[in-house]
């Protein structure tokens, strides 16, 4: 990126000024709205929630007013204005105008009627869809999913229009600035083809090994909680800056210099919270570490979720996961649970974190077999807003998507399209984001070690100092400046490329290499 | 009360139904206001300070914005335009647009120059005041002080002007509607005049007794909690509506569906922390029982500072601290503790627990010499803003009156007139609160228990229901529909009145009948 260099002596305009100001307000009534939600998730006695959704509402009702005040065109054109007749901005500056009138436009490319339609047909579809999964009766919550797919389908146009995109890419730049469905074809596609070899064999060499031996509990909820603690503070977290409590979906939220990950136990499995505080950490870090002068504006803000989920699926999967990582903590566990015998042997450890199994449900699905999830919905959903696929074909659709990608059939709809809950609330073209995560991930995690040979030391002996450094001055300092995939330039020396992620697991699953 | 009746088939007008959205988007926002308080006292990390008042202030500016909207005197006018014209209002209403009216002409009373002034003002003093007090040093805060008194000052004569008020009544407008300096002078005095001949009275008849027997700790905070949850629960707090944490400083907050309390816990002396606790149990029973039906509105709201520390009071000197619910709960504290021998004997319990010791803290005192720190306070505040004491001569002023009052002479100020942060932090007409709640807590008392037997006789099995009942119907289902007054006088027969106050000190103190 050619900086743009204010001229000498110049300040921001008036205009800019103001734009600022209104949105470091904007940002913290957002930042209230996120401690709301996580005291809702973690605290909140459940007699709360109506008054809780009331201070919600005002929030968010508050907030679009704010940006989508009647004199927010005018400032925004003003401050573009004063930048091109006075270069009174610096490179940041710029940067964030920039973020603030992309905010402005996702949020004003929306009639309130359309705005007000969807969350009316969302929160219904969303009630029905709880209990159709329930019953695995996709049927009886069809109508309210057409529904909502059409409503989506009719502001994906009207955002393309707008943004002069197609409609599923209009969706998908709200959560991915720049990234278009034509790309992730580009990456999906030799990533369906890669895996599609790659599990049989990862399968394979699995049934040659020696059964792995279960870990057996209980392990106590205050031993976990202990553990995940220390672990936490082992990889940088700072609790002079955040917290780690305990709710139904584990989660990061709050704000960077107040950060709140959440986990949940399992007495009779530890290892699902203590990967998952981890995964919450890479998230939390992330936060930490966005630049602390920009804090409260648009451009001071993480630069999109892929990038987020790389953040928390480096340390949980590329990090964590790891040979030496679960070397270095499998002393700690024995300790910690005061385990002994075969079961716990730093080799049993690692194929115990390791292991790939195809399943039918997304969310316990391993990192080999992830990827298949995802490009299935992103395929239907592409689909579905291209009007190219009926809501009443999706069902007999996922199970041919599943059988040709992982060659399972789903015994019901519970356990193929009424799984997960994106499409029923709304969120449409967010699938795609958890595996360009990952494909970041495995990127910026091999030109880190590349980088510098202090990092994979150092995680070896559990000093996380020259990875965070690495992350830090690569990814999380640049805040919103660059697009993803400039970031992703200047951190790796090239755009996203999928053979990364792939060598990556033929090294983890294969033994191509130690890793 | 004559009720206004609205005209058959009446329903209110544009502009009432406009305010009631208003204040119900503004108070929801006071809500989540409220609940980042609360975070802030008890969950939050240190490093989140800086961040949560950019929340804090945001959401204070946006509510300050709302409430002097340029359109709502219109609105208002309107309003009671509508309510005059169709008799569109029913008493409840009516009362609701009483009370925007009083929200609004308070926040518009001030310019902003003023308020600004005044907010600055008070930030120096109260840092300078934090300082000053741990070196027992008038002198570095005074011109701070001077400073703030002289723009509360300006304050309260703008306010008054507003108001047709004089100018401590203004002040003491904002927090107690429709009480005078001359009505508390009327309650002050005799009070004032009956414990300077009560005070030696009790103290003769504690020395002739044998000395109290100390009950020795530790008490394990884990006991002490769950001691403290038996008898919320039992006195009738709604855990679905509400929890117990830990803070500095004890306090109630968050909402009426969901009351935050807290406590802090001393593992040599239980008796503070559950004293603590049952005393904002008392607010948050009040809190809770607001009317249902007019959540998010003014109307809705606590009608006023004394009548709230009425409900804590009740609840604490009242009922807990009375011979039969010490005699209830004495075998629990033995249970839960593990007590046994003489110091754990129901009549040495409930002397420790009515204990009269004159000091010179106010926060430490007990409840026969707290009313004496007040007067004196109210005594030298009302002076200070009528401009008869100059600041310069506070600490003079502050010890002629502890030696008045409770015969004793401050050895600094540290433990005189530097003890309490109201009037450094710019809260001026605010402690006689606490004694007028104290009275209207002897009245509603014994109103109550007059009114029915089943009241003290649940009570004494600790069955609370009975109680709480009378106060719903009578306190807290009334919100603000009455001024305090009107409330006070349909609950007990009589306006406020300090004889309640003093039998009832009469009965516990000197055994006039059991208590």
């Amino acid at each position: 990126m050619t900086g743009v260099r204010p001229a000498a002596g110049a300040v921001p305009g008036p205009a800019y000024r103001t734009l600022e100001r209104r949105f470091r307000r904007l940002l913290a009534l957002r930042d209230a709205e996120a401690m709301l939600h996580w005291d809702l998730a973690t605290m909140m006695p459940r007699g709360g929630s109506e008054s809780r959704s009331e201070q919600l509402a005002a929030l968010k009702t508050v907030r679009h007013g704010m940006l989508t005040a009647p004199d927010m065109a005018d400032l925004l054109a003003a401050a573009e204005a004063e930048r091109e007749a006075e270069s009174s901005l610096d490179d940041w500056q710029t940067a964030n105008l920039r973020e603030m009138r992309r905010t402005w436009t996702h949020a004003t490319a929306l009639s309130e009627s359309q705005v007000e339609a969807l969350s009316r047909a969302v929160s219904a579809c969303e009630a029905a869809w709880r209990s159709a999964r329930a019953d695995s009766d996709f049927a009886a919550v069809r109508p309210k999913l057409a529904a909502v797919l059409g409503l989506v389908r009719e502001c994906a146009e009207a955002k393309g229009e707008r943004l002069g995109l197609a409609p599923y890419d209009a969706l998908l730049d709200e959560y991915e600035p720049d990234v278009r469905a034509a790309e992730i074809d580009r990456l999906f596609e030799p990533l369906a083809a890669f895996l599609k070899g790659f599990l049989p064999r990862v399968l394979d060499r699995q049934a040659a090994e020696p059964p792995v031996l279960p870990i057996e509990g209980p392990f106590p909820v205050e031993t976990q909680q202990a553990l995940a603690l220390r672990l936490m503070r082992m990889l940088g977290f700072d609790f002079d800056h955040g917290r780690l409590d305990v709710s139904l979906h584990p989660f990061c939220g709050g704000t960077p210099d107040d950060v709140r990950i959440t986990t949940r136990y399992d007495e009779n499995d530890f290892a699902s919270a203590l990967m998952g505080v981890l995964h919450e950490t890479g998230h939390a870090l992330y936060e930490r570490g966005l630049p602390r002068d920009w804090r409260g504006q648009p451009v001071g803000e993480p630069r999109g979720i892929a990038l987020h989920e790389s953040q928390s699926l480096l340390i949980e999967m590329q990090v964590c996961r790891s040979r030496p990582f679960l070397a270095l903590i499998t002393p700690m566990l024995r300790e910690a649970f005061g385990g002994d015998g075969p079961a716990w042997e730093p080799e049993n450890v690692r194929r115990l974190y390791t292991r790939v199994a195809p399943g039918f449900i997304r969310v316990d699905a391993d990192e080999v077999t992830y990827p298949a999830h995802v490009i299935l919905r992103y395929r239907l959903e592409t689909a579905m807003i291209a009007g190219e696929l009926d809501v009443s074909h999706l069902p007999d659709a996922w199970t041919a998507g599943m059988e040709e990608l992982l060659g399972l059939t789903p015994p019901d709809d519970r356990r193929g399209c009424l799984q997960d809950i994106h499409w029923y609330d709304g969120a449409w073209a967010y699938f795609p984001t958890y595996t360009l995560g990952a494909m970041i991930a495995a990127q910026l995690f091999q030109s880190a070690t590349a980088a510098s040979p202090d990092i994979p030391a150092g995680i070896a002996r559990g000093d996380f100092v020259p990875l965070l450094a690495w992350l830090r001055a690569h990814v999380h300092e640049k805040g919103s400046r660059l697009s993803p995939r400039e970031l992703l330039v200047a951190a790796t020396g090239s755009p996203l490329d999928p053979r990364y992620f792939e060598r990556h697991l033929e090294r983890r699953y294969l033994g191509v290499a130690a890793s």
